[in-house]
């Protein structure tokens, strides 16, 4: 067993989860006091990882270890492991989004697909040259997946 | 206090943390059999997210909210937010991967920058229009070092 303090919480607009549209959706992080001054040199990246937890997703075996992505009919039936749906194992999300400002201890990003309340457990910089990865194949339905996405 | 119980478990030649070298390293992830058939479909990806958990790492706060990354004395003392370091107060490692195959419960990477026995708490496909960002910036620091980490 593996046991994590949330490093501060997500406050968006957004408090029902969907599957679309997270692009350009700004929210803020805000971080816990105790934690704030770990934000120094942050303003200086583009782009950050944030990694959270999934606070309402429930992990139904016999439901979501192989399930059609977001339920869709058009969808293939894949693994858990294989998708990003929110119903996993351990529900960790890792979403790359763009940095708007740092604040005190409080952080605006864009495109953070997390509803209000989220409890966020690591903030990362992006590195380009470890998280920008070339000659990416992945199956088709992907692409159809995502061009709803955003 | 958030709780997870690893998924799988990576096996490796590689048993000391090294901050160095670590693009060419192959490595095996050993999932659960009880997760095993949450793989199907991951074949088809180039690349995956592998999420671990940093099992032998320590966050100690005065020496760890803000330092020089790898403790050199050439980078600038910024917080742990702005940097990869492994002392965090969650101690959650993130990285992208070539996927080169998956067999039964065991998937073989390469580049996974995570010691042997390290736990293993989750496993995504890497998105390319979600993971892969454009016009990404960082600064200078981050460059010098990346350079040494391949």
């Amino acid at each position: 067993m593996i046991t994590f303090n949330p490093i501060g919480t997500v406050v968006s607009d957004v408090t029902v989860q969907t599957d679309k549209q997270w692009g350009k959706t700004k929210s803020k992080i805000v971080i816990k006091n105790e934690y704030s001054s770990g934000l120094i040199g942050l303003s200086e990246f583009s782009h950050i990882i944030v990694v959270y937890y999934l606070h309402e997703a429930k992990f139904i075996k016999e439901k979501d270890l192989q399930r059609r992505p977001q339920g869709r009919d058009d969808m293939p039936l894949v693994g858990i492991f294989s998708q990003r749906a929110k119903n996993r194992p351990n529900p960790i999300g890792v979403t790359s989004v763009r940095l708007l400002e740092v604040k005190d201890n409080v952080i605006t990003v864009e495109g953070l697909d997390a509803i209000c309340d989220t409890p966020v457990l690591d903030i990362k910089p992006y590195y380009p040259s470890y998280d920008k990865k070339q000659d990416v194949s992945v199956p088709d339905w992907v692409n159809v997946l995502m061009k709803e996405y955003f």
